[in-house]
């Protein structure tokens, strides 16, 4: 069973997880593909846990073809929702054990689709499973965040080829969302602003490292880019909440996606990519005012990063990434692409 | 010139490096890598910058054969000492000119000699250039921490095979020190005791995660390791301070490295790993009451991590790392390597 443990030195989680069925000689996660028949293509739906959640016509039975957008739970899940929620502690060791979610979205039914290629319609559809399920596991008292992630491309540690993200509901809110609210809060609370507000009307005035603006989203290259080419997506308009945005707003989110996945597609030539959805914390069950709080000084955003460097002792050894190239060159090049 | 640029919304430090010369797609540190003649080879000194120290006879002339150990200038700094030291703050953002040092130590004059193959005295010397090095670097009022690290094998991110490692000076004390500083002031503050010192009475009791306990040292695979097979090599008696062991505890410490990384390698057969020391900020400016409770409540050590895991979206999107190795199993594995 996987456990969530607090490292007292460093003050930071780790998620312990055996279940990964990783052995000493096997840790690449590329080895739990299979290399046969791929279990997220339509008609191999026995080869995954039964759906938690589908997008398709209304007369199709679960787990059966006939979906553009598919919903399974991690075969080799890191947190697991059927665990009891329980803290653990002893004198120096603090411990959750592993109770969460892990589930995975296959984001459609084709193997060699990637999502640039795809239609908005059919990138809409996988935003709103997104939204579907973040909406569900906020339902639950005990989930603190939800993150949704995608590991493109094997470099960017992906197991098996065929489209599909993952998302991972946990029972903490982890040390980078922390962070970025702990750093809005305090804006906020000086300014009664956002910050990602404030730092985006400043950026879009000197436009250097703005690489978009369209359709109510400004695509940007951070000031303090830790990767090369590292791009956010965020709306033109504060909103803290993903999960509040109906079909038609996704299809604008979809559309602003798809381009600028085929502007870094284009330039750097098909690199592996990550992307992680930043959204604000479980705010269900918050008092009145740290609703306000957040709701006012968060800003959600995508996250996408380019897997071209290493992280090596340095990085591990400080938390200082070395990017190479300056958000600056980032967005000229990004800029420039001929779409 | 590279600048170290302070990230407004997550609160951290970034080194954008464009002078390491990385071009779109040529990102990976291996495309540095000179194939024909290896430059840290004895005999080849005029292949690098001229040295900053050396250890070998006496009579030895500078940037010629017959030394032991070597340390030059990184030929692609992500920081360089020519370079005023200076702040700039704009309304959001804080930037400070990327002077420091990065040097790179030479461990060895031959190509094909791993650290765990040397003889003690080899990688005590070794160890003699580092201390040398950090007690050089901290007469420096403008070096606030020296960061020693080691990426062995392709995997780790070394970019040219022959055993080498690599030392930078930083102008601000990095995240990861600083949270670790933090955690040991308030346990002393508390307790008057260094929080690593009482961890570790507590972990030889249970002796669960305790790999062996040899020469001074305690080889521990920390209770919340983020990586398989993360391994530290602890003092037992307190000291926040690397840089005053003198020539005949470093033979010690030398020892210990060697078995430590032999066991690494006989157990996962050769995997790739990066190497960190962990000492003390400089405090040679601190006032008496800083110094005093730094002194206390740091616990030098070093960090061994085998590269076996990917990072993905997951952990970039939380900073949680998933590791599938309980440290407990791994301890167990490493103490019974025939050594």
């Amino acid at each position: 069973m996987s456990e969530l443990r607090f490292d007292p030195i460093r003050k930071r989680w780790v998620i312990i997880a055996p279940e990964r069925k990783m052995r000493p000689f096997a840790f690449c996660e590329r080895d739990e593909a299979e290399e046969g028949e791929c279990p997220f293509c339509e008609g191999k739906e026995n080869l995954t846990p039964p759906e938690t959640f589908a997008i398709g016509p209304s007369n199709r039975e679960a787990n059966s073809p006939g979906w553009r957008v598919r919903v399974v739970p991690n075969k080799f899940p890191a947190l697991r929702p059927d665990i009891n929620f329980e803290i653990g502690e002893s004198r120096y060791f603090k411990i959750l054990k592993g109770f969460g979610y892990h589930e995975v979205i296959i984001e459609t039914p084709r193997h060699d689709y990637p999502l640039w290629e795809r239609r908005i319609e059919e990138i809409r559809d996988m935003l709103i499973a997104i939204r579907e399920r973040i909406k569900f596991f906020y339902q639950d008292v005990r989930i603190s965040y939800v993150l949704l992630f995608g590991n493109y491309g094997r470099g960017a540690g992906a197991s098996l080829s065929h489209p599909h993200s993952q998302i991972v509901a946990l029972p903490i809110i982890p040390e980078i969302i922390e962070n970025e609210v702990r750093a809005g809060r305090t804006h906020y609370l000086k300014n009664k602003r956002c910050l990602i507000c404030d730092i985006l009307s400043e950026e879009l005035k000197s436009g250097k490292r703005i690489v978009t603006q369209t359709n109510g989203y400004i695509v940007w290259e951070p000031y303090a880019s830790s990767h090369p080419f590292e791009t956010w997506i965020l709306p033109e308009n504060h909103e803290c909440d993903f999960s509040v945005l109906d079909n038609n707003e996704l299809k604008k989110t979809a559309s602003v996606l798809k381009e600028t996945l085929l502007r870094i597609n284009k330039f750097l030539k098909n690199p592996p990519f990550n992307l992680v959805l930043h959204t604000a914390y479980n705010l269900k069950y918050a008092t009145k005012n740290e609703k306000d709080i957040v709701r006012n000084s968060y800003h959600w955003h995508f996250e996408i990063i380019s897997r071209m460097s290493h992280i090596a002792g340095f990085e591990w050894g400080t938390g200082i990434n070395i990017n190479p190239v300056s958000p600056e060159e980032a967005a000229n090049c990004l800029r420039e692409v001929d779409l």
